[in-house]
Parts: structure tokens; C-alpha cells; sequence
């Protein structure tokens, strides 16, 4: 029987047509900083794709900086932050990783993954009189592991204070969040593989006026944002990719995904008694499951997941094959004994409901094993 | 009458064999971080790529940290500099960008492009008795513009002295020069799409028990030195790559394409009077000819060469177009006139000797007629 991929958050398979505009693009020779006929080709590639990724954003060519991925993209804007730099417990790691740990300012999130605007719009205001500089918040647009969307709580406190806000848009704006085209917005971060581009690729996208230094400096690429000759097959890979999803969302095919992802709910909550269903009460990503069986270790679940024929997750994958107790979760307010038990499941415009049905038998058989040993 | 392709210093076209390994590496879904069977066959790729790399270079596997580029592994071991950083002005732009102007000390180089070791040497001594850190020297085993190769005057330096050499090999590397087996190296860049990778990969090899300090952070990934998620496409064709540049330099694959070059330069001298071949009078790498011919300007040479169906190049290709007076040319002495009329002729294993032929008789066609409106 073959495989079933159900871990469209940790990355999603190649589509069809970023692959035929990588092809494409291995025969183009020239180097994009060339002037001659073979670099303007590469050139011309490399625009095309940031003219497709814009449309999906919803913003222009020219505010998109290409990077090596949303962690680079990451990186480069928490190190351009002035003031101080707070960061909600919706974002991922590689937000935190570039500011010392007692200069973050944590945002806390509620039991159902939702920021309090209110906490933030008094933090902001103090901050300010003492920094006198505007701060940088991030936030992600969605939570990779619970799907669990951001509900616009925090732009009021953004627009009511001199802050800028980085918005995390890896895991939504091709799941039909609008991404960028709102004045609260300074900065978003986007992510090739999370949309069926290729992995390796990612962009920073800059509200024009707004002023970001490079961290990679030298031959001045990327309008001087970011250096280094540009990852040309990559970056047409992730233009295709951001085409196509442009087209899946006029096509409303998420809404199918949706359709599976609640048949899968259904049939595990009618079958299961402890198992919770992180983030259910909000609106989620259509496509995403976050599943916490208290005392089933998350890490036990992938592996026996895994042998039946199904790749999930446990948390983010990002951790170069660790698996840690999912720190959303516990900032969720889920004791360890839970957060350490959640699986994500997540879907994608290619699952079918016979995969679906097929992962709901595999895992409630293993859940039962799992109630009957603990029993 | 096809383009002939004389840029390879700039940009290499791709390999067979770095295509194919592209292509299969799209078959595979999985994120390198993920702990399933999809995420494992992706992490076999990257790791398959970084025992390449190495049997290439020289080294071990894990002393191979995969970046986006040469210009992200400059800009990573210059800032983890403790100590005063020694750049040579064989160096490539990206080395500059990332130390204050005034930080800098400028390794000296002479008119035939080799590094003043006993200069150096003091330097090296003088700064460590005020700063009490070890230096970082970084140089280039092959300039990018003239091909003129370090020849070990740099090595007593290092050696002497508490320093740590970061050798640029992205231009020496798979053309027949030793990488990073010296004792004197610390750490070595590599650039993929010098030798027939994708564009968009890179590696920092640093010597096994030396630290460095990520400045891309998050996930943890490529042992901590540099998180994101893997760019397995690219990482997949730059092995390749690697693998087949060794089979190239087993089979003196270079050899042959020295001889062109100096068909090539053969037949210019024989017919031109002012064009000085800068750098002939040193050991260079196999494949690059810099022809200065002083009052044409470089600008206008690639234009008309272009128009011809030439691809060559002025200066180093990283300035996003731009086309600036050859800095390494003035450090070697030249005045402006003549730094500013250099081109760069770089061939590759693909060359054909018809295609060195039509560019002799183009180039010397022009340099005619520029000479006749000159006089």
C-alpha cells in the first residue's frame, strides 16, 4: 500500500508547476548580475517570480526580497529591530533565536492560541516612553502546529502605537489568509516549501518606505537587502508555486481540504474519549489537526504512524529531527503531560478522503492499544 | 549562429549530472527535520551531497555546513571574527561588506596579484600583542577576475602567527587546485554554480574543533551552524556537481582547456598592441584570461561582444549589474585607464576551440575599430 503525507505544515510535495519552472530554468546559463544576453535571461526569471509571488501577496514587486527561507527572513528582520522586540507565542523558533532571551518581550496567548491586544497595547505604550523607539512585534499569521489563525486582535494595538509588525505568512497565505495588503502590516514572511515550491526559498516582503539594512552584504542583490548570487531555479520554483496557489484559492480547493479535515475530526472524536482537539473552538487553516492525548507521547505516535504507512508530526519539524514538548501548547495553557502528547496532522489540495479514512482506522487501532496499556 | 558562453567565472551552466540529481531529489516530499520516512530520504539526500562536498575538498563530512551561497559563508566566519580581520584585495566583494571600513586591514597584494607574506607577518604580530585575539586573514586561493592563484606566500603567515586563514575556494576548487587539506586552513567557502551546481548554494568548511557561531538561527539544522530548512534540490545538484568536478580533475578535464585559453590568448597577442594579459606572468587558474586594453571601457567591450553573441564579463559579475572600475586590478597597480577597461574571458570544460576562434576573430575586429576611432 502506498504511502500516506499527511504533514503539509512541515512541508508540502512539489507541484506540478514549480517543478516545470525549475526545469525550465536549468537551462537559462546566466548569471542574473551578468549584463549580457545570459544574465539578463536569469534576470528576467527571477522577476517573472517576483512578480507572481506579489500577486499572491497582494503587494509589489518591488517589496519582495528574495531569502534562503522564512528563517533567514526571520533573522533578518528581528536583527534590523531598533527597540524592543516583541514576539507572540503563536511564532516560531527562529523568531526567538535572534534576540537574548531576557530583551524579548513575550505576547501570551489565550487557551484558544489568541493573543491579548489589550496586554499588548499597554506594553507597547510603556515600552515607548522609555526606548523612544518604535517596537517590532511578530506574530504568525497562522500557528504551524495548531492552524489556529490570527483574528486581527493584535493590529489595533499595532496601528494605536508606534510598532511595526512582522507577520509570519509561511503556513497562510496560500490557505486563503489575506497576507499583506492591510496598513498594519510593515513586514511578512513567506515561505516556498510551506506552498509547494521548493525548499530553500523564502521571501521578506518590506512595506515600501520602510527601511531595512542587509545581514548578508556584498554584491548588492535584491536591491541591497540581501546579497549573494540569487538561487534562480529555486526562486522560479517558488514563483510557480505562489501562481498556482493564487489559482487553488480562486478555485476554492481549500474548501474541500477543510471538508477532509473535519471528516477526519468527526471520525476520530466520535471513536476517542481523551483525545482534545487543540484549537478547534477557533478558526483554524483549513487543513490543519492538532490532536493531544494526554499520557500518549507525540513522539510514540509519529513512529507508529509512520511504520502503518502515514508521515505526520509531533510539534514543528524544524528542529532537525527533535522532537520537544510543543512550547505553543504549553503557552496554550495544556499541562506537559498533554502539549507532549500532541500530533499534527495536516492536509493538503492532494489528500484524498480515502487517505484520510485510512490514517483515522490506522491511528484509532493504535489508540486503542495505547487505552488498553494504560489501563 | 548559436551564443558562445565565455563567462564561466561568473556563473557555470549546469551539470548533467547535477540536473539529474535535481530532478530525483523533486520526488522527495519530506523536510530533512521530519523524523518520518519522507523526512529521513530527504535528510539521506543533503547527506549524500555533503560526503561530495567533502571527497571534493578534502575533508570530513561534518566539517561541511551547507549555506546559500558563498556569500552567506563570508558573511557568517567574518562575523564571527573576534579578532582584527586581514582581507586581501584578491577578496570578493562579500568579504568588505561585513567589517567597518576602518576595522579592516587591507592585505596589500603586488602587480602580479600575490599577498606581501612578510608584511603579513608583521601585521599579524603587532595587532595580536594589542588585541590579544587571534586574526582572521581571508584571501582567495584563485582571484575571480585575473585567475592568479595563492602560491603559499600566505601560508608562513598564518602559520607564524595567531591567526586563522579563511580561504575563498569557489573559483580554485574543482579546477585543479588543493582546497582545504593544508594545516594552514581554518576554514574554506565554496560556491556551487562556480562548478556546475545550482545557483543559490554554497558551504563553509571549518576545520574540525574550530567554533562558529550561526547567524542564521532557529531550527538548529546543519549542526547548528546555520538553521532553515534545507535547500535539498539545490544541496542535491551541488553534490553532484562536486562529484563530477573530481571525475573532471581525475581526467585532467582542465588541462584541455588551458590549452584554449592559451590558443586564445596566442592569437590576441598576435595582433594586438596595447592589450595587456593581466596576471599571465603568474600561476592562474586553467580557464580565465583578463584582458585590459586601456581607454576601452570594459562596459562597452561585454556590450559589443554581447551584440556578437559573446557572454563575457568586466570585473566580478556579484554587483547586480553595475559594472565599476576592476578594484583588483588598481590594487595590482593599474591606473584607472587601464582598470577600467578590463574583461574577463572565462572558459569551461564545454568550450569548443571553434568557439575560442570566433570569439578571437570577434573581439579583434572590435578592438580594430576601436583603435582606428582612437587614433
Amino acid at each position: 500500500m502506498s504511502r500516506v503525507y499527511l504533514d503539509y505544515n512541515a512541508t508540502a510535495p512539489l507541484r506540478r508547476d514549480a517543478r516545470a519552472a525549475m526545469i525550465a530554468a536549468m537551462d537559462e546559463v546566466g548569471n542574473p548580475s551578468s549584463i549580457h544576453a545570459e544574465g539578463r535571461a536569469a534576470k528576467a526569471i527571477v522577476e517573472k517570480a517576483r512578480a507572481q509571488v506579489a500577486q499572491l501577496v497582494g503587494c509589489a514587486p518591488t517589496d519582495v526580497v528574495f531569502t534562503s527561507g522564512a528563517t533567514e527572513a526571520a533573522a533578518l528582520i528581528v536583527q534590523n529591530a531598533k527597540g524592543a522586540v516583541f514576539i507572540s507565542e503563536n511564532c516560531h523558533d527562529c523568531f526567538w533565536a535572534h534576540v537574548d532571551e531576557d530583551a524579548i518581550r513575550h505576547i501570551p496567548i489565550d487557551h484558544d492560541g489568541h493573543v491579548d491586544s489589550a496586554w499588548l497595547d499597554m506594553e507597547l505604550q510603556k515600552t515607548h516612553k522609555i526606548l523612544r523607539q518604535p517596537s517590532l512585534v511578530a506574530h504568525s499569521l497562522a500557528n504551524s502546529e495548531t492552524g489556529v489563525l490570527e483574528q486581527g486582535m493584535i493590529r489595533r494595538a499595532v496601528l494605536d502605537n508606534p510598532a511595526q509588525l512582522v507577520m509570519d505568512c509561511a503556513q497562510a497565505v496560500h490557505r486563503g489568509s489575506v497576507c499583506f495588503n492591510e496598513p498594519w502590516n510593515s513586514f511578512a514572511i513567506l515561505s516556498a516549501h510551506k506552498l509547494g515550491g521548493p525548499k530553500g526559498v523564502g521571501a521578506l516582503v518590506i512595506r515600501q518606505g520602510l527601511d531595512v539594512q542587509a545581514q548578508i552584504k556584498g554584491g548588492g542583490q535584491e536591491m541591497g537587502r540581501r546579497s549573494g548570487t540569487e538561487n534562480v531555479i529555486g526562486i522560479a520554483g517558488f514563483g510557480a508555486a505562489a501562481e498556482a496557489a493564487a489559482r487553488d484559492l480562486a478555485n476554492d480547493v481549500w474548501d474541500r481540504v477543510a471538508q477532509l479535515r473535519n471528516i477526519l475530526e468527526k471520525a476520530l472524536e466520535a471513536e476517542t474519549k481523551n483525545t482534545i482537539f487543540v484549537g478547534k473552538g477557533s478558526k483554524r487553516l483549513p487543513n490543519t489537526s492538532c490532536l493531544a492525548t494526554p499520557g500518549w507521547k507525540s513522539e510514540t505516535q509519529v513512529m507508529q504512524m509512520d511504520l502503518a504507512g502515514f508521515a505526520i508530526s509531533a510539534g514543528s519539524a524544524c528542529s532537525s529531527g527533535k522532537v520537544k514538548t510543543s512550547r505553543v501548547l504549553k503557552a496554550m495553557g495544556y499541562d506537559d503531560l498533554t502539549a507532549s502528547s500532541a500530533i499534527r496532522v495536516s492536509l493538503g489540495p492532494e489528500t484524498t478522503e480515502d487517505e484520510v479514512l485510512r490514517f483515522v482506522d490506522a491511528w484509532l487501532k493504535a489508540e486503542k492499544k495505547f487505552r488498553a496499556k494504560a489501563a
